[in-house]
């Protein structure tokens, strides 16, 4: 076995031997110290400065600056950006990642993952529902009053059950929901309602407020997609690990900020290559065109990178339709085309309907470049002024380009370009 | 179209048109006041009395006599019944069913399913779990005290939340349990956990008592069959409109007691065609094989009479496996199967796997006969001696000889025999 095959055989085992436990939630800065001081604002993707930001993530910094009280208004908010008033850095360089614009900052509750097999954490922030929300660039006084409510009661009464018990295994429970119909991406109606069954009984043990028990019950029980940030995060914990195996051509996290497509390799570290971020091709929403879509946008891409999604295809034969990826039979054939990208089937994630084939993990950039065949994500599509929220839903891949600059930049590091 | 065709496509079309909704939890007395005097003891399956009851059939009804406290234990119960100190019923002549043995007593709990589109109500007791259990013949302290705990904490608590509410819609939810790998018999992961997911808020805000909504919460979240009852019932409500339709061939209900297998066909009303019991082929537990099994028992095949169970294999590959019906890729021969023997395919419940196909709903008489091709259903094994268990799980068939019993009846009524 070469070294590189030994490098990525390292890089898989660790993703194998994860064990993804939801622990906690607590405020961004309690998990994150950097963001105490100043005006910080965590983003999806790879780094970006305002000047070159798209449309939604414009909208969600000026709504999450009032949010945070550095700002009267979003008019206000918007020119301080301008002026250079906020601190921009990406999610991934803090261990946190967020759904579209992705924005993280200090007051916002965030759930922790515990990767229990290397000791890492990792943060997502709680999903807003669906509707006007801050990921897809939403920002008036609703869906600002829904962050409150997210930090004053949900959060808070999340953390209360989550701390009374062992927290809740998520290898297992999203094993679950690959036989359920889920790829955590696009649909995650069963591993949210397994979530909610699974917190329910503490929550009832832990919470004094029976109205407050219910608004947060009906709220969970309301958004199929509850469980993305819980996926999102438990990629991030599964993924971090990988990182830094010398030699290593394995992914180890693929992340969009609307306007660039950025991945990283094991083999190269925390080294972005990135290339303009590619439009989803999908079904809209009544009313909506492919013109009025912004360009792919997100961290959510970790899901991909861990198997899951677009990769994951098989297990969600609904999903083919709702993404328009065509018909729900052929579902299985993304799967088969991830297999030829990836360096092995997660022995344990395994999708019935396949007879019980594993998803396809670890994706190697050589193969990538070699067969022309680029990773299939699922993703929301966002409307590309800010304000306006979520349009649609497609396929999109990503660049080959982030794919042959990391191959070049892994091989001149090996001294073999 | 001739009249059978026509009683048959009236028949469906009740099937299509019914609105089963989840209203309330209420004593069986208050249910079926026919329980109110005497030692009556409602069973599975056609009628059937002491001497040719089977052996969990014998040990449900010696731990139910002791619930109810007709007997102060077991031996004294069974001396009792085969003195003919007990009342025997069919479930299915109540408008009630019951899985397994299926026995209903007055003090059961039984969760109230309404056909809104029809108006009939219909009854299912509450799932008690798995292991040791009533339904699969157990009958020792364990089991009695979770009968109690169903009757005095889990009934009332579900009540309550219930009678808050407009109730829950069951149509679409087992549509989308549907696109989530259930179909309703062996496997209920899916539905259980809609169902946790839609009663959790109003269970939140209902309760007064922490440690008891906990144990609820609990017991929901720790079974993956507690819908099966509730599909039970659902069947039941939707089934009883289909009765008493003239000339038409559909069946209105299959069911065992475990000695015999009977089934109803509209056109002939309420009388019960019956055969042997077969014996189910398929998995066993560790420590237990073919020789210890009890032929095939219970209410539940009222999921295959209206299109779930056998009949939605193709919805849940991973049921397959479990029965021991062979690959997963091969389930949706099962249902295609199916399609030969029903008179339609239902519009709303559909499979995503199966590009959309309907679950083939209406079993005709005749066309079984025509086509030899019998009932696929799915079912859990029960040990054949009073008081162990469930054992396995497997797939069994209806009896032809029900079939060609209902076409002579049906021909001779119309006067074409």
């Amino acid at each position: 076995m070469d070294v590189i095959e030994q490098a990525n055989r390292a890089a898989v085992d660790r993703m194998f031997a994860a064990d993804p436990v939801l622990v906690d939630v607590i405020p961004a800065v309690e998990a994150i110290g950097f963001l105490a001081e100043g005006h910080k604002i965590l983003h999806a993707g790879p780094p970006v400065d305002w000047s070159r930001m798209c449309g939604p993530m414009r909208g969600a910094v000026a709504g999450i600056a009032v949010f945070e009280g550095w700002a009267g208004d979003l008019e206000e908010a918007a020119a301080m950006a301008a002026d250079g008033a906020f601190e921009f850095h990406p999610n991934h360089h803090f261990g946190t990642v967020g759904p579209m614009t992705g924005l993280t900052t200090r007051s916002q509750p965030v759930m922790v993952v515990a990767n229990r097999a290397f000791g890492n954490l990792s943060y997502c922030t709680i999903n807003e529902g669906l509707g006007k929300v801050m990921r897809f660039g939403g920002n008036d006084e609703e869906v600002l009053a829904r962050l409150r409510w997210l930090r004053d009661v949900a959060g808070p009464l999340l953390a209360e059950a989550l701390r009374s018990g062992e927290g809740i295994a998520l290898k297992g429970l999203i094993a679950r929901g690959l036989g359920m119909g889920d790829e955590m991406h696009q649909r995650n109606i069963a591993c949210s309602s397994l979530l909610v069954r699974e917190l329910a009984p503490a929550l009832a043990r832990t919470s004094t407020d029976r109205e407050r028990l219910g608004e947060l019950l009906q709220f969970m029980s309301g958004n199929d997609q509850f469980f993305l940030n819980v996926g999102m995060a438990t990629g991030k914990a599964i993924m971090d690990p990988v990182r830094d195996i010398e030699a290593s051509s394995i992914v180890t996290a693929m992340s969009r900020n609307g306007t660039d497509f950025g991945i990283t390799v094991s083999g190269t570290g925390d080294r972005w290559f990135t290339a303009p971020v590619e439009m989803p091709e999908g079904l809209y929403f009544p009313g909506f065109t492919e013109a009025d879509s912004n360009p792919d946008m997100g961290d959510s891409t970790i899901v991909e990178t861990m198997g899951l999604g677009g990769f994951a295809m098989g297990a969600s034969p609904a999903v083919a339709g709702f993404v328009g990826a065509g018909a729900a039979s052929e579902a299985a054939n993304f799967t088969r085309n991830m297999t030829e990208i990836t360096y092995d089937s997660n022995p344990e994630w395994t999708i019935p309907a396949m007879d019980y084939l594993g998803v396809p993990s670890g994706i190697d950039i050589r193969r990538v470049v070699e067969t022309g065949i680029v990773p299939t994500i699922n993703t929301g599509i966002a409307h590309k002024e800010p304000g306006i929220g979520q349009i649609g839903a497609g396929v999109v891949t990503a660049p080959m380009a982030c794919f042959t600059q990391a191959v070049h930049a892994l091989a001149e590091q090996l001294g073999v370009s």
